[in-house]
């Protein structure tokens, strides 16, 4: 990826704070050159190991696939002497791998949590086919290539491609190869270690907080390290202070029983398509401003230090614009002032066929697919009430299941919602408390930079529920490259990331400490 | 179908004209009596000769099978007198069937349009397969039936499900029979006959045109009469004397060239789906109301005759309603007042995947299908015109291809156009046109009333080119049921419209007179 959109003044006053960080004479060394070091002699045995994770479907609505994951990362735990158990809400649910590894003398607890199960994989346009990993040559060639053929160190730019590569088995590969590296170079970590994998992340996370629940005691930690979701755009290495919340539904709207001719019946019928289209636009602008009232006098205020954190991000937005071939944006100019409200996001909309299957004919329904994403001080229920509420003012007469003919005659419009279960509040971490300052003073330390800080991620994650239950302060570590196409087709990962990913880690797990 | 709303006294009223149009002396009896005697003891055969001609696979993208369609209707037509042959703009091209057949001392000419394509099949839920025609009975049921095995005369409620049912088989079917009912009771036609059968009109007529250019002496007519679309949803017979015009379009807009997570860039980065909604949204208004600026300029006043035809129909909009399972309708209350108005029709609208394919991922691209139903005044050329200024002026940037990243990147809003060829303009014969008022007078001594007069009907037809390069004066004698699903799945004709349309057409063929 090689970084983009940071100038070289801004870059000295980084690495000028770093080395600021680096003058504290009670903190360790940071343990980068021995893990370079090893690295560099163990890279195919890495992306080896990282291949055949990669390997083993992850999709959660198939709990055997999950199951097989959960075993497979146990075993590799368990032979690097971690304490290891599945724990499951219920029977037949998705378990989580939790991993427990005592440090003798050490007096906090740093629980790392990520996912191992993946987004689904129906995406069209896969390259090559998501569980089985394949390294292809720098963007934008992308050529194939038989990296277990290649003389000398692996081309950093290479990226791996395979359902989860970034979102979030890189994760965890870089977390087991951080102790491996740890482990050949004699270094303790610093600090007691727990792990918690979860397995049903990508499917709303349905069990994770009743996991949690019955495992308290289990799970009591000072510090919650969380290694889902992408890097910066810029490259640099970034530390969150959170998650956005979510919730979403589905919506059904109907027209008429049978298709009719559009020539004959366009001008009287009401049609799905053009429901969808005006259902659409009166939730949001295009300028993605939500329409609902009241929608966002729930939104805590933006204090001063998080407008201080977000101006101080580099800007990223010129050449993101130009990678993604997008000739402007919607919302204000910069990224990241988007995370501390709330999003509408239309995921789908669909009525009528187009293409080969076209025909004038108006449609019998239309479905558009919603998911608003949180901002701290929002709830999934509240949302939901003030939607429907909305939604019932603007005419709709709201059903949840299939609507019969009596219910379609009796009011002029009818839709189905259809709430995804569970949702998650957002959730932020201060980020001047002691504990997020020894993470990116660790952090600092590695990469020779004082690292970027993200107030919040626009993404959620199930781990709201988990810091409140935990009442544990939690900061973001991710390592993916932030164009992995997570969530779509030909999620990869960037073999430089995974590096530095290791070294990250391990500096954490070594000298860790406040 | 039973027809629907018609009220009791309307009936007398219709009835009590049509026997003062009996009244006139110089006009041959109905051959009504003799044609439906013969009918009742041919029904097998009748149907059975039908289900063979849908059996013919017929969708104009595949030149064999059309072309299989036009060799097999030259046969039926050769074997019954006509002089035949088919005309074609150029090789390689779907063929209209001409057919002509003299009668001595004749002084007028009529020529029968239908056609004998049909619509793509691809959508989904047929309940038996397009091309293996299947009887069912009445509806709602609509049960499997073995027509061949019933005795007595078959239910004229049972319905023949397959492609080109209605749309526009059923039409050729019954004039051929009409012909043998004819031949049968030993009846001439008080006319000249011409046929033509056109075998693309579902791909947008694309050559008919010119075929008919080519052959301005051999289609020479009087009067032309339209087989193509349905009858009036009462169920009572109705001449229409004209057609709207068409034009469409598909339209692509693009969002970022990767899939996105939309909790990270949903609130910056512009989403197709909402793009396809706003797109939706500024051409016209949920009402059905066409937004571009200047778009009802050039529509044709309404007469006062129009008028008075249009208020004369029936009231079918409750009946109708409650067969759509319609809580509302939009435009105005009656739905054939829609038809001197252009719409603006949403075929389709998609971006995203919904269902099982769903992600969290912001679509790169999104499709939206138009059609404008033209009426008189429009041209497609000026709609077309209108339609880009205002995409233009809303700040759409149009290409004619996929756009490239540069092209991209340098404007805010891409959109790519693709015009269908061809589109056509509307026509609309007078009412009061001696030709006209002989058709619904022959139409009047078969049904024993006097037949409904739609000026116009609100689909569209290759023909405006055609009555325009005859300079013929040009009815619509439709035959199908309403609710016959032309266009769509499971297409159909009512056994009882078969039984009428041939009586029909054979008192067109027997008595027309001007």
């Amino acid at each position: 990826m090689g970084g983009i959109g940071m100038g070289k003044r801004a870059l000295v006053a980084l690495v000028l704070g770093a080395v600021a960080a680096t003058a504290d004479p009670a903190v360790a060394a940071s343990p980068k050159a021995e893990v370079q070091a090893w690295r560099r002699t163990h890279e195919k045995e890495i992306v080896t190991d990282f291949s055949n994770l990669l390997s083993l479907p992850n999709v959660a609505t198939n709990l055997a696939d999950v199951d097989r994951n959960a075993a497979y990362i146990s075993d590799l735990l368990a032979k690097r002497g971690f304490k290891v158990q599945l724990l499951r809400a219920a029977p037949g649910t998705p378990a989580s791998v939790y991993a427990e590894l005592k440090t003798p003398g050490a007096k906090r607890t740093v629980l790392y949590y990520a996912h191992y199960d993946g987004q689904p994989i129906g995406q069209k346009g896969w390259i090559t086919s998501p569980f089985e990993p394949a390294m292809r040559t720098a963007l934008p060639e992308a050529k194939p290539i038989d990296w277990k053929a290649a003389t000398g160190p692996l081309d950093p730019d290479w990226r791996l491609y395979g359902r989860s590569a970034g979102d979030d088995k890189g994760s965890i590969q870089a977390l087991i190869s951080a102790f491996d590296a740890l482990k050949a170079s004699g270094r303790k970590p610093s600090v007691n270690i727990k792990l918690l994998y979860e397995g049903e992340e990508e499917q709303g996370s349905a069990h994770f907080a009743e996991i949690v629940r019955q495992n308290l005691d289990l799970l009591k930690t000072d510090l919650l390290v969380m290694g889902d979701g992408p890097m910066h755009q810029s490259g640099k290495q970034m530390i969150n202070f959170g998650n956005r919340g979510i919730v979403s539904f589905d919506a059904t709207v109907y027209g008429p029983l049978k298709p009719l001719h559009d020539g004959h019946y366009g001008s009287w019928a009401p049609s799905p398509t053009v429901m969808v289209a005006d259902l659409v636009m009166s939730l949001r602008d295009e300028d993605g401003r939500i329409l609902i009232p009241g929608f966002y006098d729930d939104v805590t205020p933006v204090s001063e230090a998080t407008k201080a954190a977000l101006a101080a991000l580099p800007p990223v937005e010129p050449d993101l614009k130009k990678a993604m071939g997008l000739g402007r944006n919607v919302g204000g100019p910069r990224l990241a002032d988007g995370y501390l409200k709330p999003t509408l996001n239309i995921r789908a909309i669909n009525a009528g066929d187009s293409g080969p299957q076209a025909a004038n004919a108006i449609a019998t329904e239309g479905r558009v697919s919603v998911d608003f994403r949180l901002a701290p001080g929002e709830t999934p229920a509240r949302v939901k009430e003030m939607t429907e509420a909305y939604l019932v003012q603007k005419g709709w007469f709201i059903v949840r299941g299939t609507p019969d003919t009596a219910a379609r005659l009796a009011h002029p419009k009818v839709i189905r919602l259809d709430w995804d279960e569970g949702g998650s509040i957002a959730t932020m971490t201060p980020i001047d408390l002691p504990a997020s300052k020894a993470v990116a003073a660790s952090i600092g330390r590695t990469v020779g930079y004082e690292p970027l800080k993200m107030p919040i991620v626009g993404a959620s994650s199930g781990m709201a529920d988990i810091v409140n239950q935990l009442k544990a302060p939690m900061v973001g570590v991710s390592i993916a490259n932030y164009d992995d196409n997570q969530h779509a087709q030909n999620e990869n990962l960037r073999i430089g990331n995974l590096w530095d990913g290791i070294e990250v880690y391990a500096g954490l797990l070594a000298d860790l400490n406040w």
